[in-house]
């Protein structure tokens, strides 16, 4: 059943674009699903993706348009007059139509807005587009089912009717008192197995998870994975309900956070694709490297500095990219551990307990690779003084690393700062630098002894 | 409405459990969801979790197993009885369950499986036992709704409402024929809407996403995320409707699959928390570290193979750990974009248009920094020629190790090795000693102009 692009496809989307056989394409896309011809237009020219955009019919190409890549919506958007949007966003729900609005200059968006015909939908974006995107608000929909605890079934089924053909899927009923007030939920198997004359304020299950609006969307993921809920509602500051998450939101906040982090990591400031250019590749791989060209000149500046060595002892000298790739590998590692424990809310307990605990870690890793590394040298340059250098200092190096890594993500998510920015570039460079200074400074002492 | 463990809520959960107290516990266990039980029991000793999971019932506790850590669960369940071990099978879902039991040794799953009450239950987990846990199989449920196409509506709700007291969730009503094969499926919405008269077969609809029983997990998460799926079902090699996952447990396979690829690019080895023992945190962080250690010997070995240089020209020497980490750093940035574009496959096209265009980004990058390299180089240590052998050998290093962090995950992919363990030990370590074996040989030509 999987959808797999092929080169046949693409070619016969390109001829039949040329040759304006526009009864084919439409038979062609038809039977497909959005989010596979959201893929198709990924691929082909962008004036090929403004002609089909503009072909099909907008309750098609509204979801299209959800699912194409940002770029491509972009370019898009450009090019559809401000009623041709307004027919998509008439389309889409409420949560999709604002996260569209939000991505056009506020003259369009103001112009798109006049133009949608059913107002109630107009004034449901308006108000969630003063939401933050990462904020429970800025993830809602306010396409819900709601019922009155004091309706009895049979009203609560009709009014249900009526209101689940506006709402794509239905999750749970909401059940609200006469302010608008939250008060508990139904399910829909609860209601598909009793019988129709309970009345609501009998059958509805008074606890029900929520989040309020102003909640992280990281934290609504959280709640919502650790509870396996498949939709929760919103509520305001005053606990009156306002909206409903689904899981498929959800979905992409945990892959899109997931992804960041390790991005973030893997030292690339933008969020990039394999297929982006090779500018926006740049922009996104520059700044690290030269966060550590930076890193390396200060490197060679310490060297530079303990240079009477080099005559006396070369050996140490060859030993300096070791340093520092553990350096930054041990602190990479730890980095990695606590960034992943505060993502997933189960780093608990003081700093200094977790200090003290990458300690005793770092020194037990530390002196078995430094038994190792002591025998190599010691093997290899049959210089005890040397070796012994090394070796303890490589100790030394990666306790600190070990601790740097591990403070350094604590301390910024103690000041409200994302600690994964901290993991990749930074932690790799600064322990570099202390790495190969703390190795020099331990080598000359104990040679010098 | 988020859970928080308080220091003083787990002193008097141990304090009840010391006092014997059982009437206090389970009063304070009753009104709490399954998942912050779980947390609590993560918490406190081991002892006193086996002595809460035997005091509440089977009910709360089976779900509560679900969710501690695994090295928790595996501990509880040593100390319980293959009696009591099917107690809490018999209230779990059969996914759940056969995960459970999947966890136990080839003998007591035989103990445990001959105390399972429910015949059919039993029958249900043994069939799932026979899966991959990372296939459509290990994942499925054998819960689900199914209606027979040649029903009426009438027979079909209520045998609907029979089956769905079993089924913790419904999401679709899955329509087969007498054969048992999957032929459409029946939204809950369009039953809602729908009148009790009309025929199945006039309302099903027959276009209806699947996966097969052997398709990988990784695969079924990105079918359900991108079509928006919350439920899928699962057919056999027959197409005969064998079960149906639930976007809950593809959820979770979606956070395991991004954080173990963080993970490894971290240079873990094993999945670890925060929490973690010593030993088991140094069991995944050790083996990277000690790839890092042969990589910084060979590097070593290979400066002493330049030792004449050292007298002539020692600025080369303080050069090596910048030399190094932007190899390292060129190298795990491209393979991690690799790699996180094979995970969502948008990595089309052939491997040598990507090595061509990693080759024009490197270059461009490397061009620009050592542009900046040469100019601090040469105003430091006034020595056109030291300046040029670094900076030229700079490009180059970029550009082979934008070379190697793009080709090895892609040649990993083709070979059907998951590309994500290249990103950060293997790919460090080798870039760095190919850097430094570069940069030597070049600076040495250059300077020996």
């Amino acid at each position: 059943m999987a959808f797999k692009i092929t080169k046949e496809l693409l070619e016969n989307v390109t001829l039949y674009i040329e040759n304006g056989n526009n009864n084919a394409l439409s038979g062609l896309f038809t039977e497909m699903h959005h989010a596979d011809i959201a893929e198709i237009l990924d691929e082909i020219t962008f004036d090929e993706a403004v002609y089909i955009i503009k072909l099909l019919d907008s309750e098609t190409t509204s979801e299209v348009l959800m699912d194409v890549d940002d770029d491509v919506r972009e370019k898009i958007l450009k090019n559809l007059s401000a009623k041709e949007i307004a027919e998509e966003i008439d389309e889409l729900d409420t949560d999709d139509a604002a996260d569209i609005i939000a991505e056009l200059s506020e003259e369009r968006q103001e112009a798109v807005m006049s133009e949608i015909e059913d107002e109630e939908h107009a004034k449901d974006i308006v108000d969630l587009l003063r939401y933050d995107e990462d904020s429970a608000g800025g993830l809602m929909a306010k396409e819900l089912v709601k019922v009155n605890e004091n309706w009895t079934v049979l009203k609560c089924v009709k009014e249900m009717r009526a209101q689940a053909e506006e709402v794509t899927r239905v999750h749970s009923i909401y059940v609200v008192d006469d302010s608008g007030k939250l008060k508990g939920r139904l399910s829909l198997k609860d209601l598909l197995i009793a019988s129709t004359r309970t009345p609501i304020s009998e059958v509805y299950i008074p606890k029900v998870d929520f989040v309020k609006v102003n909640d992280e969307a990281e934290d609504v993921a959280n709640i919502m994975r650790k509870y396996d809920l498949e939709a929760i509602p919103v509520v305001d500051e005053l606990g009156i309900l306002v909206g409903r998450i689904t899981i498929d939101d959800i979905v992409d906040v945990i892959k899109e956070e997931a992804e960041k982090d390790y991005q973030l990591a893997a030292g690339l400031v933008e969020d990039v694709e394999a297929d982006d250019s090779i500018l926006q590749l740049t922009r996104a791989r520059l700044p690290w490297l030269f966060l550590g060209l930076l890193g390396g000149i200060g490197a060679a500046g310490i060297m530079q500095g303990f240079e009477n060595l080099i005559g006396t002892d070369p050996t140490l000298f060859y030993f300096t990219p070791l340093i520092a790739a553990m350096a930054g590998n041990v602190g990479v590692q730890s980095s990695a551990i606590i960034v992943q424990g505060l993502a997933n809310d189960d780093v608990t307990g003081s700093i200094n307990t977790r200090l003290v605990k990458e300690m005793l870690l770092a020194a037990l890793n530390g002196i078995i690779l430094a038994l190792f590394l002591f025998l190599t040298v010691f093997l290899w340059k049959d210089d005890f003084n040397t070796a012994l250098a090394i070796s303890v200092s490589l100790v030394l190096v990666i306790i600190v690393a070990g601790l740097i890594g591990t403070f350094i993500p604590l301390f910024l998510d103690k000041r409200g700062i994302d600690p994964a920015i901290a993991t990749g570039p930074f932690i790799t460079t600064s322990n570099d630098i202390f790495g190969i200074l703390i190795y020099f400074w331990i080598a000359k002492l104990i040679i010098g002894m």
